[in-house]
């Protein structure tokens, strides 16, 4: 059966999280009844990143098996087609090779979180940052960050309900970054690994903004890190500011690939 | 009776435009019920730019009257509070002169208009930008606008229903650029003036899509503008990309003010 890599971008909001659930809405589910209008299957759609409730995606990466070959953008515009009104879209499609694999083929995995710093409700960007109603020091949270690149036991910034074998995590990159947008000043937080525990990322930036509002010294990131205690970390930053902005391979499944954006 | 101005931000989408219609859902009335829960009004909110269905803002201005005084950082929490859960929010507020009108005393007026270069349906930016399916030549767009720039008579570029005295107007800036965003490949164009014609902004965007597309060389815009005449236009670019991005004062009224943003 010919196998088919998706880059996928979805709004989180209406979503129980990417992962199938009986009863609730995910966007696996939604992926799976438009490839069913397609081929009968049955489909059983892995991804790069396994996303919570309301975290959002604009390069979620996914692959399917079909019973007969395909034109991949073809494939991508009868998704998409099938795919309405969920908020979910396959912005590429590219044929791949059997043993191909989303999740296990994956080098890296990218995120981005957004937090917008200012006292007015959110409009433009309802749920879609992380409102914070009172200034961040940037730099302090980017020395904070700084602690924790590098191999390291995450036990701190993982959920309790993380079912990965080992709490051992190689995080590439984790930066601060402001940015003015038109909708104030917004800070960013990237982060980069070849793979995230259980909401690794939100543990991050929920504890970095404890260090931008003065509340904690940079130091105690650190301090957490070493703690390898659940109860040291900072509280948990909201779903809706999180973007897995990207899955890489080597060689790029979507390097000359159909693309629809 | 002491004026406050506010910088308002709006997600047009459920509005049937900023002025206020009998029956329909405007910014001005959500606007104005917001402020009739503080004061008895009556209240009758000016604004900036009379924005159109669909129409979004990051910097409408307006002003309104209050019998009393107000701090002004206060005046916005609680018209915030007030305008839930309505997509407005006020960003800024102070204190301004008796005379000093939102719509009459403003220098200068700008524009962004967002396409989205892209085959997949958009997701994140759905009612936020247009997407148009094929590739655009920005240069080429680029070089059309040049032509629309000055004083000029722009009969072609306004709405039959457009109600200013004078089709004159002069046009500021008028820029087309290219960015790439995480959605994909976006054009913006920058309009600014010191006022516009009702449809103006999406009527001369309409027409750079046609140039970008290949159906009109750049100098057909100098040829539709010499027309003067609405059938030369191309066709009225769509409400959801357009962005009242600010209106601008001399002096600037936010310069120390209490900010939401």
């Amino acid at each position: 059966m010919p196998r088919y890599a998706l880059r996928i971008e979805y709004f989180g909001a209406p979503f129980a999280g990417w992962q199938r659930q009986a009863g609730q809405p995910s966007v696996q589910g939604a992926l799976e009844a438009a490839l069913a209008r397609l081929d009968p299957g049955p489909h059983n759609v892995a991804a790069a990143g396994r996303t919570d409730a309301g975290v959002h995606a604009w390069g979620q990466v996914a692959h399917c098996d079909m019973g007969k070959d395909w034109d991949p953008f073809r494939l991508s515009e009868a998704l998409n087609f099938h795919l309405r009104p969920h908020p979910v879209a396959v912005t590429a499609c590219a044929r791949v090779a059997d043993d191909w694999h989303a999740r296990f083929s994956a080098r890296e995995r990218g995120y981005l979180y957004r937090i917008l710093q200012r006292r007015a409700p959110l409009v433009l960007s309802e749920g879609r940052a992380w409102r914070v109603g009172f200034p961040l020091d940037v730099a302090e949270m980017a020395e904070g960050a700084a602690h924790l690149v590098g191999r390291h036991d995450f036990t701190t910034f993982r959920s309790s309900m993380c079912q990965a074998d080992s709490p051992v995590r190689t995080l590439d990159v984790l930066e601060v970054r402001r940015a003015q947008g038109p909708e104030g000043t917004e800070i960013h937080v990237i982060a980069r690994a070849r793979s995230f525990l259980h909401n690794q990322v939100r543990s991050l930036v929920g504890s970095l903004e404890r260090v931008g509002a003065g509340a904690w010294a940079p130091e105690r990131m650190a301090e957490a890190l070493a703690a390898r205690d659940r109860a040291a970390c900072g509280p948990v930053a909201p779903p809706e500011g999180l973007y897995l902005t990207h899955a890489s391979y080597d060689p790029d499944p979507f390097g000359s690939a159909a693309t629809g954006r």
